[in-house]
């Protein structure tokens, strides 16, 4: 997330209640979760595993459980014991939750000749461009972003929550949910088919490049950026934080991991799963994907199998 | 879509500007997309690999960018220089679209009995028969048709546009959409659970037949044709212009390809997906489907596989 | 479903005009579908090959269509023509429709501090606890129970109805709806997705345990025991009346089964088909699942079945 302006990191440090180190004198951008770190944004890490990461990532201010690490240069460390509560309190402070008055909200801007169907609900600061569809109980939540000519079909949630918690096995309640503070940012002539849910950015945007085609019942996870001209079949769900590239098509029922890229115009067959990056240009098929022709071969293989056996009892 | 009376074929070539060859003086009765054609329908056509196949096709008025091709017996064509743009202006002609005033529309007929749950909303023309119950935040879209005692539970969505494009490479934005003009069809006594999603045809009707059951989540693609008496399972979905006869049952998260015909009685086992038509009265299994004896014993051959390996060592 | 206070067996008799044999002294305390019933409570059977099981059963009242079993020492038979009848006719007396007057019924109890967003529907007796956030177009059906601090994100249905029928195949008609009459019960600090569906128990309630988190586009069918602290992430399917222990982790379009139990803190990786019950405390993986690691170790051993071929030509 942005700040409206840049803050002051001694700011920061009153409103979290850190001790300061390293460069104290700097203005504080944003904050984002570590997936989509850039500099001038302040990060938080809890978990010795993942000081280096963080400390070495673009973000230039770690809000940090710890002194003894060495302060990379022109960096600064706010200290504090929880570093999670303080990422939280940030967060709720710049995107505070506002009830909503009415279903349109009086702070959205909707373009010329947009139609918004009955029962929709559109947030605080949602923008939508011009001559887009938005059809019946489609809910488009605060903040987000539409360009023109986007058409969103019935039952369609764009801006829901990441699915994202802080995790503690010895406590009662083991997962705290992480407040989302990014968007979701839908570029011209995109399509969203009838109930697809889009969860805005943990930290930072979702985005669904121009042209971008979503048939029916398609998720889409936090922070995930989708290139221009894709094409997604019904029931594709994708996880958070991951990279599709222009042209890609992904047919029905498939299912794509977090934090991984499918490269330019790759294509996935239906129901395949895909558990880590692909190179693009090619077509795949598998639960794990594997190269489609490859797998198709391996399918044959199997089916030899009792010839194999067969063999094996001649020779014996 | 069937026109609401037949249309002189001069006065379509006059709207989308056409050069008229062939039975000049016929009568157009509906115009459709080529899956789903029929005597008297206009069809389009604009690649040379696809010419021959429309020429042939059940359609009467052919809209071509060629004047190279026999025109069949008693059949005319509509030569114009892009004829996927000819085929949108005839649809948005006789369904022009109609911004919603109200959540339920004025145009809209319900019957006796039927209960409405708030938040619904009803489109144009939509009929909805007797003693139905339509529960809140559903979405019945323009023209679709609901029979006698049918159920539709919260968030569904009936008539949401079909998945399909116009794809062309080589301008900036790859895909356009082709309007959908035809319809949802619900017989008597069909029960559609919770969030599912069914697409109007985009020519034709989808129609699902007396007496089938749907559970939560389901997705129906456009042009689909389910028969009486079928049972799906929560989270199955089937693509485009597919024909599900009488009685099949799939169960959950089964994925079901476009084009095809899965046969009477035929029973899709859970996860399943079925690529190419199937024979009716037998029981399927896997990604691609197999008969569900075979694919079980495949599943065991797999297992042996250490033991082959172990027995050419030995031979060795 | 407990009946609101004990009802005189007799009384039942009458409503369902059956026989009553066995202790008709007694009173009964609700009425459940077989795979949930227990002491106190009425349940039917309409088929031989079920008449055992049912009498044999928790339940101390059995509406059955035969008066020749032995009757169970302190249990009473109801004989009646058609069993599946008299059970509809008990819930729909204890559970009539009740069609709603407005989007939030007046019959509704909603906790301090909750937050309804716009355009959601809540139901007759639905109980909501303190400091949760209902997002827009949520449907929470009649007689639901939530808890305190639950989000509930943008077109989710809580409550929609059982996917249950009476199945006769020499009808017009073969599946007969069995009302529900159970609820959805969900725990403090459980977190629900958008787009998600909860259907009520048939007879029972459905279940959320405490701190539980749910991602987008899941199905939790009815019946269904879910424990603390589990985490399903988006697309995954429950069916009915299984058992999901406390801690359990489903990743993504994960399917499960009806009626299995998924032991404690067992994990079952993505797009995994789970057809019977799974002990805890492991990770599985497959459709259908296996050990993760044998799966694992599975697909290497296909990979070398043309090596395997290879060395059969050899020994040839």
């Amino acid at each position: 997330m942005r700040f409206p302006a840049p803050v002051a990191l001694t700011w920061i440090a009153d409103l979290i209640k850190a001790e300061l180190l390293g460069n104290s004198t700097s203005m504080a951008t944003g904050i984002n979760e570590i997936h989509r770190v850039e500099k001038g944004d302040l990060v938080f890490v809890d978990h010795p595993k993942y000081y280096d990461k963080c400390l070495k990532s673009a973000a230039s201010f770690i809000i940090i459980n710890t002194r003894a690490v060495e302060i990379p240069e022109g960096k600064a460390l706010l200290v504090v014991d929880n570093p999670f509560e303080a990422y939280v309190t940030i967060v709720n402070h710049f995107r505070p939750f506002q009830p909503a008055g009415s279903a349109i909200s009086e702070t959205a801007v909707i373009g010329e000749g947009t139609y918004i169907a009955p029962n929709v609900t559109i947030g605080h600061h949602v923008q939508i461009g011009k001559d887009c569809i938005i059809q019946p109980n489609v809910s488009i939540l605060d903040h987000c972003i539409i360009g023109n000519n986007v058409i969103i079909q019935s039952g369609t949630v764009i801006g829901s929550d990441a699915f994202y918690y802080n995790t503690k096995k010895d406590r009662e309640v083991w997962y705290k949910k992480m407040p989302s503070c990014g968007r979701v940012v839908i570029e011209d002539f995109v399509e969203i088919g009838a109930g697809c849910t889009i969860d805005r950015g943990v930290s930072h945007d979702t985005l669904i490049g121009q042209g971008t085609k979503i048939d029916n019942m398609v998720h889409i996870g936090h922070d995930t950026i989708i290139g221009k001209n894709c094409l997604f079949a019904a029931q594709v769900g994708i996880a958070g934080a991951t990279t599709i590239e222009d042209g890609v098509v992904l047919w029905g029922q498939v299912g794509v991991s977090k934090t991984l890229t499918i490269g330019k115009n790759a294509v996935v067959l239906a129901q395949s799963g895909v558990p880590s990056s692909l190179e693009g240009g090619k077509t795949y098929f598998g639960s794990p994907t594997e190269d489609a022709s490859i797998k198709r071969r391996e399918l044959v293989w199997i089916k030899r199998i009792p010839e194999i056996w067969e063999r094996i009892k001649n020779l014996q």
